[in-house]
């Protein structure tokens, strides 16, 4: 018989719902599984057997009934610290549980425990390592939540993303990384650092899994990404602003995904990135960087000699610019919104890479979010399908980005795009 | 010799810097006002005298250096006890300042206490009274901060707007209640409940004031709205969506407010409402209630009985509509955005009621916010300028709704109203 842990969110719940499995039974191999690998993983900051047990007996019924979270330590959680991958925030517990977790409890998920985040979901590492090898990092800033579903800890784990903080870890732990469109998921009780950016999205093994959970969670239905389409896709191919920073494995992978996607019938066009795209990719980190030194004001003025030099480089580096830069930033990526909306009419889906190659070697630097930030900045749905390894047999990514409010379509395009690079 | 209490900010911020008002005089008198005013006015959720004179003794050296602001309770204070104005949150004590008011304490500000806000800064009123006349409504939901400030019990104090909750009780207790561009004030530590509305914003007792005020949180250069303009304003005239909500008084207070304008110099043009306006004004309900839905889904969960009946009804209400009608406000909201801009090109603001009418009696109502949904809806600084009084003898304003990022621009261009008006 199947271990359980190793089951998808979607084969899971199938079985809870037709009672082969119990959402105890389903823990129980969640938390054998961390056991087993944690020492090695590290993907959790906090994760307690018994009440994670307890939540499992608890579950209430609906249609993530029984099916374990991750919950990347930005968000609240009301039974559990939660630290924000912060000194600062060390033991800290919430009242209530976020926007995000309530919406899981409440569509039958149970949490099983909190995720290593990088510090405030910005650069300087937590401990986690990536499963598919020690030595290399596993992204962030949703470590944690990446390392655990890629190592069936957990079939199902929240992160969020202001650059490329779901999709780069996804792509290096070699699973399905999701950020929504802008919004979707509420981000009360998140610690939210770049208002204009912060976007709460969840980690899974397949897509179908992405579906499942984003249904769930928001109550829009997101579809079956497996159904067969009436039409195969139409896509834009472009490497976004910055293509000299793909590796080659990179770039020959996504030659390869146009071509597979063209032999099962798509349209791919390559298209030059448009120039308000351009602008608004280079403004991102004024945007991202200005209003994370407002967010964290508090911590600046009360406790800086808590904070990493990586993150203080940050702050005093957006003390640097007027607060004009910042609206300069904010009317850039209004208007790159518009421009992308046209730039795609017709076409389904940019196809992009997620990350420029493999996870790099270390744990100290996750990685370069380049090929994230701007379709983070554009609001639409993105997503990461794995679809094979690079040069030192790590997992490697394709990145499919969408218009606003398209979830759904963006979501079964990435399958149908996966299936075909199969 | 003036009681330091009655002192605008401006005026306050100006002996402090020429030594002839310190930090602790002012707050005396402020903590003073304060103890005879409370009884009747109950402005207050928290205000220890205490704690207010060691923040007065501690004050930074900046801009806002010694003011004392009052600080809506959907603010997080470290020093203090924030309810969010709910008994689920009863004795809650944040661990960290809100932005907002870190902020404001980085710019030499001083917490005084915290101010009364309605449920979750929704409908359900709390205590407070209008300075005016006890027997009416401060409006709502900033009710502590309009009646504070009016009632001279503080010379600055926060509030937060996602319909009318800074405009309509600035208007009712008569003070300038400002709402600047969404996103100014970063919303980290707030009771988020709509994430596409929630605005915070500030109250004073002139439109200088708020200059300061905002210079000094946001480090934007907000201009000296007593400065001479090169020209009169160009101005827009328009009673909104519903012009058959305003009362007689409001009809002849824009009639008044118009031919002042006209006679000091300045172009009033009515224009009826563009319909992509008109449209996102009726969705505004759906966008606001289905989002504070998802952001109080814990509470939702798990203490629902603690919830007010009128929040419970929006509650239901919000849950009878699918996502979808969510993602169709939203695109009402980007279209409506747009068509603003193109029709006031060339003006430099809408005049428009701020209110009603005068605050209505009874303290179980705080009013309609029929005449602010819209202006917070479409991104803009809106401001409320008080210009005498109704049938009743209560305070009458007038509002200016601007441009995205013209916030500057609108407190100079609602100043020359103001004064066109005395």
């Amino acid at each position: 018989m199947t271990d359980p842990a190793r089951l998808t969110a979607t084969e899971a719940a199938r079985a809870i719902a037709a009672g082969t499995l119990t959402p105890a039974t389903l823990m129980e191999a969640c938390l054998a599984r961390a056991a087993a690998r944690e020492p090695v993983v590290r993907a959790f900051v906090h994760l307690d057997p018994e009440q994670a047990r307890r939540a499992a007996a608890a579950a209430r019924p609906g249609p993530l009934h029984g099916l374990p979270f991750g919950v990347k330590d930005v968000l609240d959680t009301a039974q559990s610290p939660t630290g924000y991958g912060s000194p600062i925030w060390a033991g800290h517990r919430p009242r209530g549980d976020s926007a995000a977790v309530a919406a899981a409890r409440a569509a039958g998920g149970v949490i099983m425990g909190k995720t290593v985040t990088t510090e405030f979901a910005t650069r300087h590492p937590g401990p986690t390592t990536n499963p598919h090898n020690a030595a290399h990092t596993p992204g962030g800033s949703s470590s944690g939540s990446a390392a655990a579903v890629a190592d069936c800890m957990v079939p199902l784990a929240f992160g969020t993303q202001t650059a490329g903080s779901i999709v780069r870890p996804a792509a290096y732990c070699g699973v399905v990384g999701f950020k929504p469109t802008y919004g979707t998921i509420h981000r009360g009780g998140m610690k939210v650092c770049s208002e204009s950016l912060d976007t709460i999205g969840i980690m899974a093994r397949s897509v179908a899994d992405i579906a499942l959970g984003m249904t769930g969670l928001t109550g829009r239905d997101h579809g079956d990404p497996e159904a067969k389409r009436a039409a195969p896709p139409r896509l834009l191919l472009s490497l976004g602003h910055a293509p000299e920073a793909a590796a080659p494995e990179t770039v020959a992978l996504l030659e390869r995904a146009a071509a597979a996607a063209r032999a099962a019938g798509a349209e791919v066009v390559e298209s030059p990135l448009p120039e308000a795209l351009r602008l608004a990719a280079e403004l991102h980190p004024f945007m991202m960087n200005m209003e994370t030194r407002q967010g964290l004001a508090w911590e600046y003025a009360e406790a800086r000699h808590q904070m990493s030099a990586v993150l203080l480089d940050r702050m005093d580096w957006a003390s640097g610019f007027p607060p004009a830069k910042l609206g300069e930033a904010r009317r850039a990526a209004v208007a790159a919104r518009a421009a992308f909306a046209e730039w795609t009419a017709g076409f389904d889906a940019v196809l992009t890479p997620s990350a420029p190659g493999e996870a790099p070697e270390g744990l100290a630097y996750t990685g370069d979010a380049t090929f994230n930030l701007l379709w983070t900045l554009l609001y639409g749905p993105n997503v990461t399908v794995p679809v094979g390894t690079g040069p030192k047999g790590l997992p490697l990514g394709v990145q499919l980005a969408g218009r606003i409010a398209e979830d759904p379509a963006v979501l079964a395009t990435a399958r149908w795009v996966q299936a075909a690079m199969a």
